[in-house]
């Protein structure tokens, strides 16, 4: 018994009780044939003695590795690596296994499929990401402890969503959003990204056209190709989209939907000006125009009066109304939604069963409960002047230290201030500097559809308190780059 | 003030507090324009009275309409219906707000896209069908709850899913499959149905030809048709998958991967021969073709060795491995993955950034601390047994019952037994009066590519417990219909 000269090294930093790693230990080494079959194990006794651990830590090791077959007891009830052992796979006897490149021929990657992880310690100034130290986590831990003990929740389930969060989703968008949805007019998805994912596979066909915002949300726009779809840029001015460049597109049969931002046009923060509003749905139900509106950040309204979805005003059945609880509650989480008439939700909910099956019921049961104890009404209430604070701090900080190079009029709502960068600064540029001096901010290319470069920069309010608020506009402040490089000259 | 003549209903049943109901029943008589711009709103001290609640009861609700825009404090601080109101949106005010049918021109639907609700009481004699009775939920509960302390697990992330839970499902992938797969070989999905869809649109490309298993998943099939891939059918046998039948099927270029189950195939339960599997992965290297093996209940073998997957024999990085938690957890927990090799894993996560951004990091952290700490290893060990006795149960009770009408050979692992129905017995005839009779089982036909009928009937024993099973039988056997009917005749 050779092997037991050497003991098995335990770890008791390792988090894993010692059974498991006393288990994982002789399996290893019964994999590496350093134990072969038919050779005997100390008994329980003699091994926990050698490793210093009680004997039934040695016995729940055994009862393991018996259970998986790698151990067995002969008619004398002595302990023997089995002698029917799982062949020794290549792969755990140390040879290569799954190599390292593909053996097959992978096709092309999404073309925006470059995402880069922050250094460390950078303070993050972008738009649309909320500050997950706001979110009521003790309420939502009970929460799902008690939907856990409801064992239907772990079940499969319904492929739309849990009926109590259709339910309280359809109550909301009632009564904050005015929206006259029901609960079967409302399919639960993993957050908005999914919904529009869903969306573009599920109500469109490969090769239809899909007017966006020539500035807009890029990770929309991807979905939507990666589902065969053709995006269609149309400008955006200060009252939103230009709705009336859509008339043409659609008599040309170009488009068979449009996609949009209505309430704080991404990236520009600008709302939909009322009379393109009216445009736009008179356009598309003479047209039969899908409306895909996406209403990310409808919670974050903080002057004069929220303004109605679309979708609120939709008589025609042409408004498929996207959000999300990434901002009122947490990205984490991942919650959105697809509201719309019933027959197009039926559609999409068809759809998801083949893309994912189902939603995390418990999770879905778990937020229900915060919205029917008004758990998450208050805590969108909080946030919002939470979020309200800190767009007042960083208007006030820019002001102070950058007034002669950015300028932007305070939006009415959202989390994100779109910053016009004076002539003569390349955005590009600062942005490449104030990244590596610490903070992260969003130069206007983009969000272009042309990727060309924009005299803009997005910052975003949402993540950070006021006082890093403070220290981002002074390490954005440090990196401002000289004047005279020309605009554009660097990439954004 | 007539409108408080008429108090505001309250319901102490409802869950919802009663500031909140409070709110909820002023905007709502604010928006049916019952209280008008500039009313005054009694005290609330006067409202408290009028509702026999506390005046904080009162405040509160005051508090939310006032923060959502609803009411105003004048100068002397009386409370009144705001003059700067949301304009009344159509919807809320009774209008049909979204029609009930789309106005515009949905595409078809999925070909698969029926799913009945079962009748409440049926009994589930269906395969794949876990029993959540047996999950862990107080230890689940109880490290969600930890997981939320970590706020990050709140905020967007990495969308191949938690540093955690990649590690601990490699390290079990490695010692209990003898996969050789480090962290970054493996993505996190929403369940095997989602690994499946990602990699039918990441790995293929329309219009590339899938062998499947001719008796095979349907749900897999369909997902690999939605992202534009042709499904061909190869015939299974005792054996498994006929892989003599791919080289053909491959040197005409009419496949370019193969879809299977070789474990426990399903729906017949029978294991791919080891010459096969050589095959197979000798073909597939040779041919540049993807395997995508099916690893669906890896967990569930009662005797014997249990056979390690094609993936510990992939040298040659053909094989992409998908797995799930659904069997040795839960459904509800929709967690799966994608093993292979990392260029591969890389190029699924960038489809999968744009498909649902990444999964719900704070139960991934959950499950990946049941997995260190050995709590996943032991269920799985216990429910192991679980199964291997309701499997005996199962048998046994059909033994008796239904000795003359099923014929099976009892599977050596899975969840279901594969059971061919007697000459003049129509599977599809009993499985419908079987489900009035209040038990579901699955006729051969629901798994056939061709839909034809088969003379098969699939039974699960996961869902149920010995007693159940023995009601099951007896259901099934009272639903067994007169002989004679030729076998196929009816639907199945």
């Amino acid at each position: 018994m050779r092997t037991w000269q050497t003991p098995l090294a335990l770890d008791r930093a390792d988090p894993a009780p010692l059974s498991v790693q006393i288990a994982r230990a002789l399996a290893a080494r019964i994999r590496a044939g350093a134990l072969r079959p038919g050779a005997p194990l100390p008994s329980s006794r003699a091994l926990a003695r050698t490793l210093g651990v009680h004997r039934n830590t040695v016995l729940a090791a055994y009862g393991e590795l018996a259970a998986e077959g790698w151990i067995a007891s002969d008619p004398a009830r002595a302990t023997l690596v089995s002698r029917d052992l799982p062949p020794v796979p290549r792969g755990a006897a140390g040879a290569p296994g799954p190599a390292a490149r593909a053996g097959f021929d992978l096709p092309p990657a999404p073309s925006d499929a470059t995402w880069e992880a922050l250094p460390p310690g950078t303070l993050e100034l972008l738009g649309g990401t909320p500050d997950p130290r706001l979110v009521p986590v003790a309420a939502l831990g009970s929460a799902y402890r008690r939907a856990l003990r409801r064992r239907e929740h772990l079940a499969y389930g319904d492929a739309a969503g849990h009926p109590r969060l259709r339910a309280a989703l359809a109550r909301m968008l009632g009564e904050a959003r005015g929206l006259a949805v029901d609960a079967d007019g409302i399919l639960v998805t993993r957050g908005a990204q999914m919904a529009l994912s869903l969306a573009g596979r599920a109500l469109l066909s490969p090769g239809d056209g899909v007017a966006v915002e020539a500035l807009g949300y890029r990770p929309a726009w991807e979905s939507l190709r990666l589902a065969g779809l053709r995006t269609v840029p149309v400008p955006v001015d200060a009252r939103g989209l230009e709705v009336e460049r859509l008339e043409a597109l659609a008599a040309a049969g170009a488009i068979r939907a449009v996609y949009l931002t209505p309430h704080h046009q991404y990236p520009t923060t600008v709302t939909l000006a009322p009379a393109r509003r009216l445009a736009l749905l008179d356009l598309a139900r003479r047209a039969r125009l899908l409306v895909l509106e996406d209403d990310y950040d409808a919670e974050f309204h903080y002057e004069g009066r929220p303004v109605p979805p679309l979708a609120s005003a939709d008589g025609a059945g042409v408004v498929v109304y996207v959000g999300t609880l990434s901002k009122v509650l947490a990205p984490g989480l991942r919650l959105g939604w697809l509201a719309g008439p019933p027959d197009a939700i039926e559609r999409l909910t068809a759809h998801r069963r083949f893309l994912d099956r189902q939603g995390d019921l418990a999770v879905e049961a778990a937020v229900a409960e915060l919205f029917e104890e008004g758990e998450a009404q208050r805590h969108a209430w909080r946030t919002r002047r939470v979020y309200a604070g800190r767009r007042e701090a960083l208007a006030a900080e820019l002001g102070a230290r950058l007034g002669g190079a950015l300028s932007f009029r305070t939006p009415a709502g959202g989390m994100a201030l779109w910053c016009r960068v004076a002539p003569g600064i390349d955005p590009g540029a600062w942005a490449a500097r104030a990244l590596r001096a610490g903070v992260a901010v969003q130069p206007g290319r983009l969000f272009a559809h042309d990727r060309r470069a924009r005299p803009f920069l997005r910052l975003g309010f949402g993540r950070l308190d006021a006082r890093e608020l403070a220290e981002a506009v002074r390490r954005l402040a440090g990196a401002l780059p000289r004047r005279g490089q020309r605009s554009g000259a660097s990439g954004a």
